[in-house]
């Protein structure tokens, strides 16, 4: 079985934990007669190889293809780099994130690279794009950063629906504090649906 | 003396080498009287410590402080995730950077991921405004992907001043295939000039 990168670990500090448990307790609630039954929230696994696709990628040598890792997933140490869990809200198309920034991503001194937080961003608003309209591509990031994130700190990233035209799905995404007080960023993106054969020719 | 990560290694591939060697030949060059002088171009050092300011960081811990690194350049092993290298041209306020992916860069199967690519973006765009400028916080990177980046290939970001506006610099910048044939993407970017107390107090 490969390792499901969104589970606690060790290096998890205490208000990831606690958001972690504010959501994991909404996945699965119990009826008054006792049983377990589907709540409204679910928790995605998250894995550092894209195993479906495995033999994908035209350009690739064989050498490539197999060592290649998911960007966010590729450091083994826990708690070194990005440390996340996402939740998707299907009643409500919503998709929130609980991200601890680990050392290793810092960009100006003592705080976490602009770059990133982008990378979280495409990759809360791309998963949610892909939950709700299947395969896509990143057509558009537009972020504005509002107040820098402290490294070592824990944000929480809310991702919603703004619409969906045809091939295009347009998400909204915000990262703030915990407890939601501070706004440390405001992004709308686009996403295009594809099939494979887009990415295989490179379109 | 700190490694300067910008200087070939044995990852560097031909196009990699040869987009080296273009820009780097034209960073010093010789007179009729076979004197050497500056040329336009100026290769930047790359660090991945920020060592002039390893005391900053309020909201760190001393273990944090200690342990931070570069988000680029915290991969030690050449080749595996970013390897590039920023030249100036200052007489036509431009920026270029030539970078290699590598293999732990992954996104969609076989390609860049979209964060990886605004990562270098943002790295690009911020560095030649703070040349610019000074000291600056990213504020706003608008991103737009026109064509996924193979795992592996090699591609040029073209960076070049839009305009400034009292605290504000105003940047664009082109990802293209090294010969430029191949547009992967358009950005303008947003940098506010900010003081060390800005970035002490989070502001």
């Amino acid at each position: 079985m490969p390792r499901d990168f969104s589970l606690p670990n060790s290096s998890w500090g205490s208000e990831m934990m606690r958001m972690y448990d504010h959501y994991n307790s909404q996945c699965e609630v119990e009826t008054e007669g006792g049983e377990k039954q589907e709540g409204k929230w679910r928790r995605l696994p998250s894995y550092n190889r894209l195993l479906k696709y495995a033999t994908g990628g035209l350009y690739l040598s064989k050498m490539i293809q197999s060592n290649a890792r998911l960007f966010t997933r590729h450091i083994r140490d826990p708690g070194a780099a990005f440390e996340y869990v996402l939740f998707v809200n299907s009643e409500e198309q919503k998709c929130v994130c609980i991200f601890q920034a680990g050392h290793l991503l810092e960009g100006p001194p003592g705080h976490v690279h602009g770059g990133a937080i982008a990378t979280m961003i495409d990759t809360v608003t791309g998963t949610h794009a892909t939950v709700l309209s299947g395969p896509v591509m990143t057509a558009n990031l537009n972020i504005n950063y509002r107040s820098p994130i402290p490294l070592g700190s824990t944000v929480l990233l809310e991702s919603s629906l703004d619409k969906k035209e045809g091939r295009k799905t347009f998400i909204r995404c915000r990262v703030t504090s915990t407890d939601g007080s501070k706004l440390h960023s405001e992004t709308s993106a686009l996403f295009l649906s594809i099939t494979v054969s887009h990415l295989l020719l490179g379109v």
